[in-house]
């Protein structure tokens, strides 16, 4: 918020008064109708631009929300879409791209999310169990969507410590690492301990019982005793992609 | 309850009704008083002695408790103690000893706390902090008082893993481990994926925060995903060393 | 990981240094595609064989699982299964065999689970009530699958004792008791009182209201007064049969 | 509230308005002072007389409400004293009568807390373990006070069951049972599944780590599988003295 | 288990003691197969006979259940049923009844469920919303089951206390009162506070947001400041009514 | 309750005793079956008039409900319906309306939810995300209902301040604002904090992971350190609009 | 934040840049030294003047934050004070007035805390129990601090209705209500049931066992079914004082 | 691990086996006694030196700790102290520096804890509150002991939202932001909204009631709807500034 320098004009008479406060009021934002306000300047404001988060609106909101920001000439990312609301999307909008196991749909952004992946990366994406997977793919995609090459290793839990070690190479050479885990989730603790990277771990709901949808890694993870983690909500790939952009983006 | 052999003796005429209604009922324990009731039996019939938690009991009830069970001619074990419980039981009964560190008093046991610890033995007892050591130390002294060779290795825990290592043939040399931890309580999980001994995991209230006074590390290793791994109360040291003397007790 | 052996290898010229750097590294696993990795040696290294957590994996990952276990000569056991997934793995691997009351699918293991059951052998299940009998199937399963002769007898629950007491000369034969419970569980802690046995117990998510879909049969498992009870995650009658393994394999 | 009755008097010119009102209205209570405000027509109208509830109160508030009852010719019943607040009392009324182990004053009323205690009674109170017992002394106190015959056994929880056997009889000659217990609370289920009594069953705050100040053995009660067991809040041995007062009055 | 008797007629002769040994284990119950255990002499033993606990268990189960219980010439009893269960059962017995809107089936019982229910009764049933009807429905069945004369008033909740004045007179010429209420739950503390008669309170899952599926109506019942109040699990209308049956045949 | 008027007619002999009895007991509710309960009078006590709550409610019990309040000459506002029992309603009563977005049906009032909605009013409700829209359209509606002025904004959460700025003015304008916030729940203190309007605060079950169904936005909003802040259950837009109808007849 | 009017200045020439952007910034508050900062503008801005959180601070941050208030002119009300820190105060502001039952420390304000309280006003005080007192005393003190005429009424809790009637026609009188309740916390719901006035609804952590310090006072107010209830924080007495405040500042 | 260089070493006959074993297991660890087990390679393999945890360690656990750090030549940093703790470690460390405030303790580390703290850095710690000040003063001197330049702000809060602006600009100068708020925890959530810089949420136990010891401030966190937070344990100061050092040391 240029407060300074939008005051200097008004100040030098470039500017009039009803104009600078419409600017300072309206312009970042974009009602859509349906109850959808959409924030294009989120981008310039915190590196990270709008993204649609799905969960719970009605197909005509994530219609108004697709098509706002397409308007903005932005690319689209939408996430935690049930199947309906992903079929529904794409039938709205045919040239867009639904990727079913991580509940993602996308419009002008090209992702590559079919295996196999790449095991290195910018933003490292490792993941505990096979049934991790959907989460860590909506890190990975994440990742790709903000300009990260991104990379993406799984089926590497403490159960067999064994499978991790041929990727701490690629550890080393990332410069973020995600975390992915469900059950107790002490892999971000493992790894934590072996690298130097900061590391982003991400709970996911997989498991049964005790393991309470994700609140047992989740607790497991802050807990931490190795320094140099820190967490996320459950399931929340698309927030640890966030976090690594921001990560990625620090000037040195 | 050998009901069968009882009832031959009653149908022989060797025993009379009520002197075997009286042996049915009354035998196995003994009233001691201010409400405490001794179960002297109890070893014959579970394999584990009567042990008495100390944890909430008055003076009087406390010295009621370790007379009667050395009436009975039983070495003593009580657990739980706070330090002024300790220092009461010292002051009535001299000749035992109170381990503050480990909240224990014994009496006719002759058990070794002090450091250095042995390193191996039939069970193992690993403790992931040196914070974690009380609760660690109240699992080695029980398995001592229980019979078995015990030996205790302290502060391996996961953000370190190589501390672990040398460890290994210890533990492949045991029969049973006692894996100890707080925090996030991910040692057990990973033990369990090193070795083929059978893992008794306590968690601690060590931590601070989302610990939550051991939840998070008891939810952590219920939830774990390496096979082999069962749990008992947090901070319950005995509890381990009651289910390994059971364990080392199997006839092959 | 006879890290010695090997060494002695390479410093005898008798093993390349790329050569020992794979065989550390890469031996003791398979990636089988669609981000599963089998731990083909986990076997040796634990004591108990890689088995397959059904729960949230996609059709495409459990045929991969399968199929890579199975390209390894291995008999194969997936527990929690849906009903979908286990006709999908039926329709995949039509000389497998669905058990839908346990959850379970099997290939290669010859595994009875149809009643009346034996009611002894070396791990014994008790069942405190009808209701939950999915879980008892599913130890009582795995532990023939781990190789053990297994029993069960159901609804034994606390509200009539007596119905225990016919199968307490079994408890007494066994070698490792697993008892299972929802509601307020108080089997495991009943039982332990009146044999010399380890008790593995496991809570259900049996019950409604308060039960909490097991979360108090577990935590009055825990908070057991009876010595000689660990206890696994809720509805883990995997877990339970896993254990059992490791406690009959002990050696004297 | 016979409000038939007291219209008929108005009615008849018998009761003025402004009396009539006044008698709705102010009768059945009296404001003490500092905030007190006894219910001296409560045992009219519930069939318990008002008990001061001490947690909490100030000294100069529980004067007032033990002065305030005694004026009104009561007998006194304070609960859930801290010992300073017993001495206050004592200090005041020192005719009264403090329990500190039970945390009750009493004044007026002729209750007798020592041991040994009469193991049968119209209401008969079981204690799982001997750390239960200053709940359960509340609960045979409060009994006595509200003039049932009581007895009391201590220490006889599901780890030893052969315990409780001998006081079956005296189960079946009690018109209720009271049944302490805290850690895993089983021993209400199982005294439910021998007698015909109703069982109110009173949760302890007695354990440590998952008993959880008593909200194990609490949820575990409410779980029950054995029909005939009511609960009442954790260390609530005057809501269950309460309970039985009400339930003996029953008219057949 | 008359103990003393069978010792009796061992020492006489008149018993022999594999006889008895048998008398002692196998009598009470009997197995019906599919893990199902009846346990006949129940009635006897504690006044309450055995009913069938429906959630959960499979069709083939409830069969044996039904079936078991029919041919020891009981009624039954079945409750917690889905609309499936009772769909099955009745298919299968169709001379049974199902109460859907209860969870309920009968055989040879002849229970009123229809309206208008009698507003009076031994066992009053005092519902607090409309909606917890069901569970009030469950309670009033089940006392007829018992053979108790029941009543049920229901919609008379804490928001507009009015509508529960003309049902006092009813309150004082019940025995006993059971109290169903969610949200809030503050029906029984009311009810308790105006009426000299024993409250069994019932909370129910009725509501949303904080009300926690019953969580919230079964703490406010537990913490309630109105002595003479006992509580049962959330929806346990059968354990409200098991705990009236034993409530009401008190001898006096 | 104006007793001293009645009781004056009373003493004046121009209403009966029994006639003044029943007015007190019977007059201001009336059962209409099915264990439907009608508080006609509600409205004079309260301020509020009766609403039906439908959660739970069988089709009858609806049915009954809305015909009951029909006929005293009320209009009707059914909360929380299903889409079911929406069409149900609507099928029964052809001239209402139902509003599914909302989970609402209403006879005799001219509600309208459609979209532009006005950005004022007296009671102004600011929603933080389009996925609230649906408890902000409860609330809004409901105002209506109640004769309030209303307005809605909707998708103005925090991590987009310069959203909510625009409507500061509308804010100072009300007389009562409703903020809804699901996820975090930060809007109501960040309001709070920037206007001189009380707050009623309606968490919403928006999110997922740990936002736990509105859990976390209730307790963020409860601890909100900005004074001015009140709450009301999950979800419960109705319960919002109910006490901004009291705030609003508050008289200077 | 009159920005349009700031504006108008600087197009005018009449307010420099550099000063439009302090003033912007810097004007509202003022740092005090050792981390605390005060908002001076707060009551113009939100309608209730800063009050100094207590609970936590040092006694030099309390020092600052006292002086810095008093050095604004303004009167001092600091809450949640241990005794402790309200000596500290008392001997640091010997003309300031220290409450300790209510925890508070007032500076310039005349607030008289001593009982008789008159027993209606503009905002009144009802506080179900005499163990709430505290917490009613301190929305009684600050409701006084904010300008209000200010009520109490003490000890009128759902076990004894009646007491609460005498004071209904001063709930008439009131503009607002403060309920305060412990343990099951149902009083709000029944004066809401019977008054047409705004309910703020204070849950106490009075109580034992399930009270859970509070939470269950706070769930059952949440929950309540009677409309115009809404809910502070447990024990936030201060916080229903400040609401009361903005709720009597309504214009008409 | 460099395996590859040290598996060189031995192929090429300059390094024996056993020494190539001996350095793989025991270097980079040393046994200080008392269970204490230093991992003096921390530094090199995470980034992150060793800093002794202090919670619950006895004096002689500390007194090893530090000396064993000390003799491998780094500078100690030792964190949660209790005031205990620190006094004892300043007798055994003269030369060493105690931190009340924060619970730290320093030796051979030059540390400045005393305000005016600077308002910019390259780890930029700001405070929500006042009372927050401890854990804000644990990270910012962490920061420091990890050779960060920090700075640190401190009562912030989104009461008073316009108390940030002034600090927007050292926001942007600084390469990550530690984000410390206890009560609602909203303040990451705003601060990640308005800046590009990654935020490092710390919730603090400040506050009391639903506060819950800083479990709903965690949960606001982590349910943050705005993109770019990761949330380390409550009151976790030192695990934010580890975060933010290896953060810092990322390669651009």
């Amino acid at each position: 918020m240029d407060i300074h320098d939008l005051l200097q004009r008004v100040a030098q008479g470039r500017l009039s008064v009803e104009d600078a406060a419409r600017e300072l009021r309206f312009a970042p934002f974009t009602a859509s109708g349906e109850g959808v306000c959409l924030d294009g300047h989120r981008g310039l404001r915190t590196g990270v631009p709008e993204v649609v988060f799905g969960s719970g609106k009605s197909e005509a909101q994530l219609e108004r929300a697709v098509q706002g920001l397409a308007d903005q000439g932005a690319s689209v990312l939408v996430t935690k879409l049930s199947p309906g609301q992903g079929e529904a999307l794409h039938a709205l909008f045919p040239e867009g791209k639904v990727h079913p196991q991580a509940g993602l749909f996308t419009l002008g952004a090209d992702l590559s999310l079919t295996p196999p992946w790449p095991e290195q990366g910018e933003a490292l994406v490792l993941s505990a169990g096979a049934s991790d997977l959907p989460v860590a793919l909506e890190a990975y995609a994440t990742a790709q969507y903000f300009g990260l090459t991104a990379g993406l290793v799984s089926d590497v839990g403490v159960a067999g410590l064994h499978r991790l070690l041929p990727h701490l190479q690629a550890c080393d050479q990332a410069r973020v690492l995600i975390v992915v885990a469900g059950m107790e989730g002490a892999l971000p603790s493992v790894v934590a301990g072996l690298t130097d990277k900061p590391v982003i771990a991400v709970p996911t709901s997989v498991g049964y019982g005790v393991s309470f949808q994700g609140v047992t890694a989740l607790l497991g993870m802050l807990s931490s005793c190795a320094p140099g983690v820190a967490v996320v909500n459950i399931d929340n790939g698309f927030g640890a992609a966030a976090m690594a952009r921001k990560l990625c983006h620090l000037k040195p």
